[in-house]
């Protein structure tokens, strides 16, 4: 370990990680003191202005490549690959301030706390910002730290199109954030991000943080299903093909899949449109997702071919047609021993309760893995709410995460 | 009868009707020959004025009243109430061209053709245009003509909002058809709607049109379903209150209750809507439309006992809150039968294979029969489909409708 075990353990100052969290936390305020701000618009970009204006006066070196991902460096003291610490700040509609934004102002405050101690580390020290990682705007989720490791190719991202068909390319320029840095993998010490759990674990465990060990395997497909679309007056049951009816079989069975392979494992239908959409006409369209995760690839495996079954089910006995695709998926990862471990350490040295847990949710630090040694820290999140106003984590819960992330990347950037 | 029986029957000009059927079909129209026009849409407004034009150039004297109803009168012999002939030019989104606008242009041809000949009738004859019949811009359906009978208060109509907030009343006066005329009940000597029959009994059973006997009762709810949006990662299973999942637990009663109740019965789940609606959030909110058909109100009352349980069960299988209300209901009507008589005796009278049916679909002759005795002729749908660009029906079959329509109307007003 490097100074966490020298004398008295140094912490980050709590009154100043609350005051950037509720200036942050104004730039896309719903109503009810949650946040809609989509990828790369209006608020992202202001946003990314704020903490860009933080970045430098924090001293650090600001870069933005060509997938809008943001970079501050800290120098080490010597020319090594840095420790990269962070999240993203976009967020679903009508979500919450916790998610992504609260690992990027943690790692900000972590470096500014280096600053005032006057802390030098071997390995430089990088804040990073990753563009659209919840996929709410533009498909897939995680989609820039997908490009930078190299498992995107730039011009699939930049032809994502929003629901409105406009390009993410477009909107990168258009707010500002179209960077000339490649996006590309590149050799890192470490990466470390600081994320709520968004589940009830923690929570339900007295636990104030989790070290988390990896991230499930998730699938996405999208459905649409064709049907006849016809007056819902003069058209006898006998002959209908009503797309919807067919596509509520499928949500049925989308719900029951866990109860049939491993009961950790999580489905959804979280997306649906329906064409024409009124009253008296009966859908001749729906359209559809499906999230499926687990633990195991083979459990997704088998949740996909209960899902084509249920699919050709339900098409049979309503007599509509239908279209099934694997839109996005990434394998379960595990995350590297020595990351874990600094993460651990730091939770063992500043007395907090933690447990090891696994992310149900995608992050950046999924596709960050493959780059270089990689870890996560949780925070509780109340009642296990995420991507909802609702979403909250206690002042005293993110403090012990922030102090956590501050004396892993100590120990992995090496003081000296 | 009227001049029906003196002579050689009194035939409509087909080519004249064609002619016009091809002209108003191109405003508005879909690159797949459907139709979109959406009622005081621009597309409505051009329609609208296309036929002005057309009724002036018919001699009739036009007028709009106040829900924008326009009214072209042919003068009778006498001061008498005037027969009404007439239907609508709005249609719902990717619809057909045969839909309403069929019924407006058959009457039209009629009366052309009593100019032609030198016809003289003692009551005069009415052609009517009944703003937003098909409720799919603005709810309820055939508001104009729920508001000249008097069971729509005027002022609820020009608070109607479409999807996009617009007030009825705003649009009216936008595409300037809010009219000075009050919109209330009148005298008529009769009310008669040619109507393409939406349904597939007439081409069943090789019949060119039908005389309709009456009308279905429809009953329209909304229901809300408020589950908790959360994250579809780390939210596990069981503690998930999904609005979705219980949607569809809906929509699957929905489809059965037909079953439970009476064969002749249909029911609809036509729109619905997701909140957030994204691929990785549990949708926190659903809205639903339910449309129930049957010609017995005891059977409709029965299908919203069996709607309210479904409810009810879903909401406590998935633990969620509902709203579930009433929004429209019209109860079934018997049409008067001196009209029936006099549809029949021109089917008689033409050699046209007929039978007697009921419609599924609602139209304004439901709320016309409350103030005059009314009637309505069908033709037969293609394959029984409307609603959809699909809609055909073969102008050998439209020409013997409108030659019944005129043969009607000329009983009804009195060949002098």
């Amino acid at each position: 370990m490097g100074g966490a075990e020298r004398g008295t353990l140094m912490r980050i100052d709590r009154q100043r990680l609350e005051e950037a969290f509720e200036a942050l936390g104004k730039i896309g305020e719903t109503p009810k003191s949650g946040l809609t701000r989509l990828a790369l618009t209006d608020e992202d970009k202001r946003a990314r202005d704020q903490l860009v204006a933080w970045m430098r006066g924090a001293g650090l070196r600001v870069s933005v490549d060509r997938m809008g991902n943001i970079f501050g460096e800290r120098a080490g003291s010597e020319s090594l690959p840095p420790v990269m610490m962070g999240s993203h700040v976009d967020s679903v509609p009508t979500g919450g301030k916790y998610d992504g934004q609260l690992g990027v102002l943690c790692a900000l405050q972590v470096i500014r706390t280096f600053n005032d101690r006057g802390v030098r580390t071997r390995h430089p020290i990088t804040l990073v910002i990753f563009t659209n990682e919840e996929g709410a705007r533009f498909q897939p989720a995680m989609i820039a730290s997908g490009v930078m490791a190299g498992k995107i190719a730039l011009g699939d991202a930049y032809n994502a199109r929003d629901r409105h068909g406009i390009r993410l390319v477009e909107e990168l320029e258009r707010i500002g954030y179209l960077g000339p840095e490649p996006c590309a993998p590149r050799p890192i010490r470490a990466y470390l991000e600081l994320h709520i759990e968004q589940g009830p674990i923690l929570e339900e465990e007295g636990c104030t943080v989790g070290v988390v060990e990896g991230i499930v395997g998730i699938s996405w497909s999208r459905l649409t299903l064709h049907g006849v679309q016809d007056h819902a007056g003069p058209t006898p049951m006998r002959i209908r093909h009503d797309a919807l009816a067919a596509a509520a079989d499928v949500i049925r069975a989308v719900r029951a899949i866990p109860g049939q392979v491993c009961p950790e494992m999580v489905t959804t239908v979280g997306r649906l449109e329906v064409s024409p959409n009124i009253t008296n006409a009966i859908p001749g369209r729906v359209f559809m997702t499906i999230d499926i995760r687990d633990p195991k690839d083979k459990h997704v495996t088998g949740a996909l071919g209960l899902l084509a079954r249920a699919v050709k089910d339900a098409a049979s006995r309503e007599g509509v047609l239908t279209e099934l695709e694997r839109s996005w998926q990434v394998s379960p990862i595990s995350f590297h021993p020595e990351v874990v471990g600094a993460v651990e350490r730091a939770a063992e040295a500043l007395g907090c309760r933690s447990r090891r847990i696994l992310s149900f949710a995608g992050h950046d630090a999924q596709y960050m893995a493959t780059l270089g040694p990689s870890g996560m820290i949780f925070v509780p999140s109340r009642h296990g709410r995420s991507h909802c106003e609702e979403e909250f984590t206690s002042m005293d819960d993110i403090e012990h995460g922030a102090n956590m992330l501050l004396l892993a990347a100590l120990e992995l950037a090496r003081q000296v």
